[in-house]
C-alpha cells in the first residue's frame, strides 16, 4: 500500500505504508507491507500509558472524570478548554504547571496555532499536546507516593509502570521492547505493528458493551480498567485530538464505533469496536497526511465508512491556486489466508 | 541509499534515494536505487530553461548581466537584493511585476520568511523563488515579439522553446517528456534521472575553462550559451539560492568546482566541474532535507568535500531541546562495471 502524490498524470512522490490488522482472536487477518515492522508507538501508545491510572486506583482516588481520562489518552490541539481541563486535573492532584516536563510546541491545530500566534500567547508546557498524558503520569506518581521529579526518565517508577502495561497489552516481553525518548520527553516504545494492533483489539475486547467478550481469547485480565479508558475515548472524541483533526472527526462521524489515535512520524492505530479489529499502521517516511489517508482507506476496506473530509484524498495546489495533482491511496490490504480458519493461521502467523 | 532518522538506537523513519551519476562520455558510472527513475525535474531544470535566453540572443539584446543570468537559474530566497535585481531585470525588458504569473509563497529562507512576516510585507509575485526564471521567460517572449500573456502555458512559444532545450540537452524526444504544471505555474518536465545527470555534465562539458572539452563526446552543439550560464552560476552562488541554503553554501565552499541546484519534492542535481560528472537524485517521498544530505554524501563519494554544515547529518531534537536521534545517510553509491571501459558499459547502460 502506498500513498501517492501525482502531478498531472505522473506519480511524483510516494509514501510506503505498513499495516497490521488483528482480530479478536489475536490473529493477523490482513495487512500491507510488513505487519511485523518494528517502530515506535509514539502517541498511539497513550491509552496504554493511561491504563495504570485506572488499574492502580489513581483515577478513583482523585475522582478523575471521563474527560480527564480522555485527555490522558489525547494528542490534543491545545484548544483553550482542553488546556483548562488539564489545569484542573493538575490542581486536583496537587500539582501545578511547573511540575510538567513536556516541552512547548505550536498547537497541532493550525487554526489554534494561528490564533495563539496572533495573540502572542506564551506556549508553556500545559499547551503541549501531551499535557494530559503528563498530568496523568503525575497523578500516578502522587497516588503511589512516588517522587514527581524526573517522572519522564526510564528508571522512574511511572515509566516502569507504563512499560509494564505496554508489555502486558502487547505481549512483548519487557526486555524486547525498544525504548527511546519521545517528542515530549517521556519514554516511547518500539515494537512490531502487529503487537500494537493486538493491544488495540484487546482494548475493545474489554469494551463496555461486552459484545466482543464472547469470543475474546485476546482479552487481558484487568478489563474493567480498559473498559473505562475505551468509554472515555468513545465519549469524548473532541478531547482526543481537536476540531478538524482526523482522530476527532473520524470518531465523531462514527459515534461509538471507532477509536483512532495518531502517533508522530506516520503512525496510526485504531480499534473497530463492532468489528472487533485492531489496526496499526506506519508510513515509513513519517509523512503524517499519508498516514491519515492510509487509515481512512484501511477502515473503509474493513467496513467502516464513509469518512469525513479530513481523511479523504486531497488536491495538490500550487502557489497560483491551480490544482496540479492529487494525494491519494494506491493499493489496499492483503487478506491473509487462514484468517477465517484456526487460530494462528495466515502468512504472518498470529500476532502473539 | 537511504536517509535514516533514528530515535535512540532504532531507525524510526527512512527516505529512499535514487541517484544517477553520468560522466563526460555520457555513461552512467554510478548510482543508487533506480537511476532510470522518471520524475519531474522541477526547479533543477532552470539552467536549461534559461539557455534559450542566451542561445536565441535575448541575453545580448537586453544586455543581461551575469547576475541576471544566475537569477534566471535560481530558486532564490527572496532576499531584498535578489528581489531588487529581478525588478531591475523586468524594467530592462519593458515589463513590470504585473506581468509575472508566478504565485506568491513564503520565502524559502526561514530567516527571510520570519523577517518579512514580522514586518508584514505583502508577498507579491516578484518574491516567488522562481521570479528570476519568470522574468527570463518574459525576456525571451519580448525578444521574439511573442505575446507576454499566458507565457506559462504549454502551448505558448516560450514553454515550447524550453521544452526544445530540455529535449536537446537530455536527448529525450519531446514526445517522451512528461509535462505537468509546476509549483509556480509554468511547465515542468518528467524524464529519467540519468538524463537529467547527462544534461548537467554536458553543461560542464561546455564550461569556460574548456578542460573537459577534450574528451567530451557528450557536449552539445551550442556550447557558448552553456558556458555563459555555467559561468554565471559559478560566479554568483549567493544568487542561486541564498544565505544559509545548501546550494549557495555548497558552491561557496567549493568555489568554481560545483553547481548544485535543488528541485522541489526531493530533487537535486549537480555538476562536478573538475571531475566532469553530472549528478541527479530524487528522494521518492519528496523529503527536502533528505535530498540535501544525500547530495552531500554523493558528492563526498565522488571526491568533493568536506561540505558545510548545511549538508551535514543533523541531530533530531525534541520539544524539550533534548537530542533524541539523528538524520543521516545510510549506504552509498554503487559503481557500475564498465565505467572505466568502453562507452555504453555498466549495468544501467549509457545515459543516452
Amino acid at each position: 500500500m502506498r500513498v501517492e502524490q501525482t502531478r498531472g498524470e505522473t506519480v511524483e512522490v510516494w509514501h510506503e505504508v505498513h499495516v497490521a490488522v488483528v482480530d479478536a482472536f489475536g490473529r493477523v487477518v490482513a495487512g500491507a507491507g510488513d505487519p511485523a515492522l518494528v517502530t515506535f508507538w509514539r502517541s498511539a501508545a497513550k491509552p496504554f500509558q493511561a491504563l495504570p491510572l485506572v488499574e492502580d486506583g489513581a483515577a478513583d482516588h482523585f475522582g478523575l472524570t471521563s474527560e480527564e481520562l480522555a485527555l490522558a489518552c489525547a494528542s490534543h490541539s491545545s484548544e483553550p478548554e482542553q488546556v483548562a481541563r488539564v489545569r484542573e486535573l493538575l490542581a486536583k492532584i496537587g500539582c501545578s504547571e511547573r511540575d510538567l516536563l513536556c516541552g512547548p510546541h505550536p498547537p497541532l491545530s493550525e487554526r489554534v496555532a494561528r490564533d495563539y500566534a496572533t495573540r502572542g500567547l506564551a506556549l508553556t508546557a500545559v499547551y503541549s499536546n501531551c499535557s494530559g498524558k503528563h498530568a496523568a503520569m503525575l497523578a500516578l506518581a502522587r497516588h503511589h507516593d512516588w517522587p514527581t521529579a524526573f517522572y519522564t526518565r526510564l528508571e522512574h517508577p511511572v515509566q516502569q509502570r507504563c512499560l509494564d502495561a505496554v508489555s502486558r497489552w502487547t505481549e512483548v516481553p519487557r526486555d524486547a521492547i525498544q525504548t527511546a525518548v519521545d517528542g515530549c520527553g517521556v519514554v516511547c516504545f518500539g515494537l512490531p505493528l502487529k503487537r500494537m494492533a493486538l493491544a488495540y483489539v484487546r482494548l475493545g475486547g474489554a469494551g463496555e458493551d461486552g459484545a466482543l467478550g464472547v469470543n475474546q481469547p485476546a482479552a487481558p485480565p484487568a478489563s474493567g480498567a480498559a473498559s473505562r479508558i475505551v468509554a472515555a475515548m468513545l465519549r469524548h472524541p473532541d478531547l482526543i485530538a481537536g476540531a478538524g483533526r482526523p482522530c476527532t472527526e473520524l470518531m465523531r462521524a462514527h459515534p461509538g464505533r471507532v477509536i483512532a489515535k495518531v502517533g508522530a512520524e506516520g503512525v496510526y492505530c485504531a480499534l473497530l469496536v463492532r468489528e472487533g479489529l485492531g489496526v496499526a499502521l506506519k508510513v515509513s517516511d513519517g509523512h503524517g497526511t499519508a498516514a491519515v489517508l492510509a487509515l481512512g482507506a484501511v477502515l473503509t476496506e474493513l467496513g467502516l465508512g464513509p469518512h469525513p473530509a479530513a481523511l479523504a484524498a486531497r488536491p495538490i495546489v500550487n502557489t497560483r491556486g491551480e490544482t496540479v495533482g492529487e494525494l491519494r491511496v494506491h493499493g489496499g490490504l492483503e487478506r491473509y489466508p487462514g484468517a477465517d480458519g484456526q487460530r494462528g493461521g495466515g502468512r504472518q502467523g498470529a500476532a502473539r
